[in-house]
C-alpha cells in the first residue's frame, strides 16, 4: 500500500500464550495507527524471557518503520522488558529520576513503601525519551523507533496517546465491507479478478461464525486502502458480481 | 517446565494484523494444549504473504516440538498457506484425491460450480497426513510437526480435536491462582523470593483492568507447573505473605 509506513507489535507475557489472558491491545492499536497511515505487519506474542525480547526487538526494529511492545513494565519479577530491551540496544537500564521521584512520591502518599522492586518502574534504557502520559505516572518510552508500553489495556490505551505524537504519518488507511450471504468457493476466482484490477486496494474475505455478531451473513469482503474512490470502485465490482448472481449483499 | 513439549502459533491473516477480527483461537488451542502437557512458547500473526508465512514455518519448526498454523486455507485469493506450507518444505503443493471428491461431492449436491479456487481448498504439501475430523469436509494436514488447521474458530474447533490425536504428550499443565487486592508494588520482592524457591512453578502476576470480568480484585496470581503439590505450596506461600499484611486474597 503506497504512502503507508510499517509496524510490529510485541506483545510480551506468558499470561497471553498460555490462554490465561486474552489480549485486548493490539486491535487498539491496529485502528489507531491506521488513522495515522501505519500499517502492523507483523504481530509477536513472546514469554517473559530476556533472550526472546531481545531476539525479537532487534529483529522486528530493523525490519519496520516502527516497533510497539506492550506488557512488562511493572515491578514484579516477570516484568524485565525494560532490562531486555536496554540489552538489544546494548546499552544500559538506567533510573528516569523524573519519574523515579513522581512514583515515589505517590508511593508516600498512600503509604505504601517503594521497594526495590517497585523502583524499577523508573528505569528505562539509556538515551529513552519518556512518553508524556495523562492520567498515569507509570510512562512508557521511545527508544530509537521502539515504543514501550504496559501491557494493562486501560494503561496501554493512555500511553498510546502519547505515543501518536512522536509517529511519522502516512496516508490514512480507511475500510469499506460488504457483507453477504455467498460461499466463498462461489465467488473466489471473480475476487481474485477484482483483487488484480486494483492492485492498490487490499481486498479480504472473511468466513462468519455461526455465533459472530454479523453471522447473518455468511461472509465479510473488507476493502483497505488509502484512496476511498479506488475502494468504493472495487467494491462496486464485487457488489455487481454478487447482485447479478442474486446474492443477498449489503455494502457499509 | 520439566516433562513438557513446546509449540509454537502462526495465526495467519491480514484481518487479524489490522484489527478487523479478534484472534479467538489462540486460547483455545493453548488450554487444550497444556491437558496434554504442551506449553506454547511463541506466537506470530502475520500477513497473507507467502514469504513471511515460509519464514515463520521454517523458524519455528526448527525451534519448538510442534508447529499450529490458523487460516489461509479456503478458495479466495489470499488463502495461501498450503502452497506456502509446501514452499516452506521445498515440496510441491498437491491434490488430495480423496478430500477432492468429497468436496466435489458437496459441492455438486448443493448445486454450486466447483471452480479452480474451490479445488484449492483440497490442496497440501507432499507427504502431508490428512487429519480426520468429524463433520467438516475441508481437512486439517499434519507436515512433519506442522499442523495446519483453519481460521474459522467453529472448524478450527473440529480439527483441533482430531489433531491431538497425533501430538506426543508431556505432563498435564495445571493453573491456579489467588485473587488479591494488592499492588503488584507492594507484594513484589516477596513474590520474587517465592518464585525462587520454586523454579519449576511459573508464577505470573496480572495486575486487572477496572472493567475486567474480576476487577473486585486489583490482581491475579496465577500458579502453573505440572506437579500440583508444588503449586499448592508456593500459593500457600504467597497467601501466607497477603494474609500477614493483612490483604484481602481469595485462592481459586
Amino acid at each position: 500500500m503506497k504512502n503507508t509506513l510499517s509496524a510490529a507489535v510485541i506483545l510480551i507475557g506468558n499470561e497471553l500464550l498460555s490462554g490465561s489472558i486474552q489480549d485486548k491491545n493490539l486491535g487498539h492499536i491496529a485502528k489507531t495507527l491506521e488513522k495515522k497511515g501505519i500499517r502492523i505487519r507483523e504481530t509477536r506474542i513472546i514469554p517473559d524471557i530476556e533472550e526472546e525480547i531481545v531476539e525479537a526487538v532487534n529483529h522486528l526494529r530493523l525490519k519496520f518503520d516502527y516497533v510497539f511492545t506492550t506488557g512488562g513494565i511493572g515491578p514484579t519479577h516477570d516484568d524485565i522488558t525494560s532490562d531486555s530491551v536496554a540489552k538489544a540496544f546494548g546499552v544500559q537500564n538506567v533510573v528516569q529520576q523524573n519519574v523515579f521521584d513522581k512514583i515515589q512520591q505517590r508511593f508516600s502518599e498512600k503509604g505504601i513503601p517503594f521497594t526495590k522492586a517497585a523502583q524499577r518502574m523508573a528505569y528505562a534504557p539509556e538515551g529513552s525519551e519518556i512518553i508524556k502520559t495523562q492520567h498515569s505516572i507509570i510512562p512508557g518510552y521511545r527508544k530509537e523507533n521502539v515504543f514501550v508500553m504496559a501491557g494493562v489495556p486501560s494503561i496501554m490505551r493512555l500511553m498510546l496517546e502519547g505515543v501518536v505524537d512522536y509517529l511519522n504519518t502516512g496516508m490514512e488507511i480507511h475500510n469499506i465491507t460488504i457483507h453477504a450471504n455467498v460461499g466463498e468457493g462461489e465467488i473466489a476466482a471473480q475476487l481474485e479478478e477484482v483483487q488484480a484490477k486494483f492492485p492498490e486496494v487490499d481486498i479480504g474475505s472473511y468466513p462468519q461464525d455461526k455465533n459472530s455478531e454479523f453471522s447473518k451473513y455468511r461472509v465479510i469482503f473488507v476493502f483497505k486502502g488509502t484512496q476511498m474512490s479506488d475502494l468504493e470502485e472495487a467494491r462496486g465490482s464485487v457488489m455487481k458480481i454478487l447482485n447479478d448472481s442474486k446474492f443477498d449483499a449489503v455494502p457499509i
